[in-house]
């Protein structure tokens, strides 16, 4: 039994990729939750305070809902409370203080679309699904590990910490170096823009609203990785 | 009849898109030159010095070899001399010293190959092909757009100054940074490099001669460019 509380690109495509088992859904948003549902993501949606005994419970907002979930001593009826937010130190540390069977995720997936229209239950195959454990709670990383096959991805165990510091480099700080391109780019001849740019900036062009809470997050690893980056490009130049 | 000097992934692709008219070819290296004539990219190779009479000579070598073409004085047998080097002002003001009746040119195109096979015949289609005229030369701009177009691009006329500094901002840059970002990336676990990593660095996996060669003739604009994107990041940091 699988609840999937946040239906946007990507809990719709946890639901999606999942068909088969017995899946409930939520999202603060009903025109989410009746897209997830009309697609097939999830079996039947639930209220908001729905947490079915025995239940994984896959929180899929974006960090600043998986941090408003993560109450100091809040206790779940569920199994197992894996998140899906792209920074993991503050999320794991949150969760440290509540009493859920709780495991840190973060899928290396995602498309140029937001949102459930945008899910694919293909989304995970064959990508990367990071596990970031709660010291003291290393016995969950199994059971999401299995989760995490069932969704055609591979999972990697990894101290949040490092977790954090390696996506800055390698995810964090290409999307400001996207955006910042995009900005550069506005006030010369768009045909100037060839298939390489086109490539570079796409990550730039995803949803503006959702980096800033990601940045905000992990901002001091972000900087650290631009100062790194700094000295490599003067390097180059 | 078409002149192919430099029948490398550019010229071989031009030979390819050019099928069906009379195309000569000639490369420094034979073991190029030989697999263009394999793939049909040209009809026959001719030696360094061959100037057909009434000819459209391509350059399609590196800016080094394009530069070393454009000797003070030189006159030339053939009715257009095109490059596709990838800067412009320094070619564009090195032809304006010979007698050679040239245009300056430049593809945005490419793919993650280099050399005769990695050359496709569909390269160009509904790609930028810059222009840059030599000034007083304006009048060859006409048939090196017909030319393009044969190949499927399209034409865009631009100051070679005006090109440089689009370029700069881009192209060039942005191959620094995706450079860059690979150069970080190396004490990162490589399962946190997601598709958008991949996608953002391809770009960095390109030659690095060829590249340092074309920085090394844009290095002022590319300097500028990075400068006013440090300026763009620092403040989304």
């Amino acid at each position: 039994l699988i609840l999937v509380r946040g239906l946007g690109l990507i809990g719709t495509s946890i639901g999606l990729a999942l068909a088969g088992e017995e899946r409930l859904g939520w999202d603060p948003n009903p025109a989410h939750a009746e897209v997830a549902l009309r697609r097939g993501a999830v079996d039947r949606l639930v209220t908001e305070d729905a947490d079915p005994s025995g239940a994984t419970v896959v929180l899929a907002g974006p960090p600043s809902a998986i941090l408003a979930e993560l109450r100091p001593g809040r206790r779940g009826a569920g199994r197992l409370y894996l998140d899906v937010g792209s920074v993991k130190a503050p999320i794991v540390a949150r969760a440290a203080a509540t009493e859920l069977p709780f495991v840190g995720g973060h899928p290396l997936a995602g498309n140029e679309g937001s949102g459930p229209e945008a899910a694919d239950a293909t989304l995970f195959a064959g990508r990367t699904f990071f596990l970031t454990p709660v010291s003291g709670r290393e016995a969950l990383v199994e059971p999401a590990a299995d989760l995490v096959r069932r969704l055609g991805a591979r999972p990697v165990v990894l101290d949040a910490a490092q977790h954090d510091a390696a996506v800055a480099r390698t995810s964090h700080l290409p999307y400001v170096l996207a955006r910042a391109l995009l900005t550069l780019a506005e006030d010369q001849p768009r045909v100037a823009q060839g298939p390489a740019f086109a490539a570079l900036t796409r990550p730039g062009r995803s949803p503006a609203a959702l980096w800033a809470e990601i940045l905000g997050h992990n901002r001091a690893a972000v900087r650290e990785a631009w100062e790194a980056l700094k000295a490599v490009v003067e390097d180059l130049l």
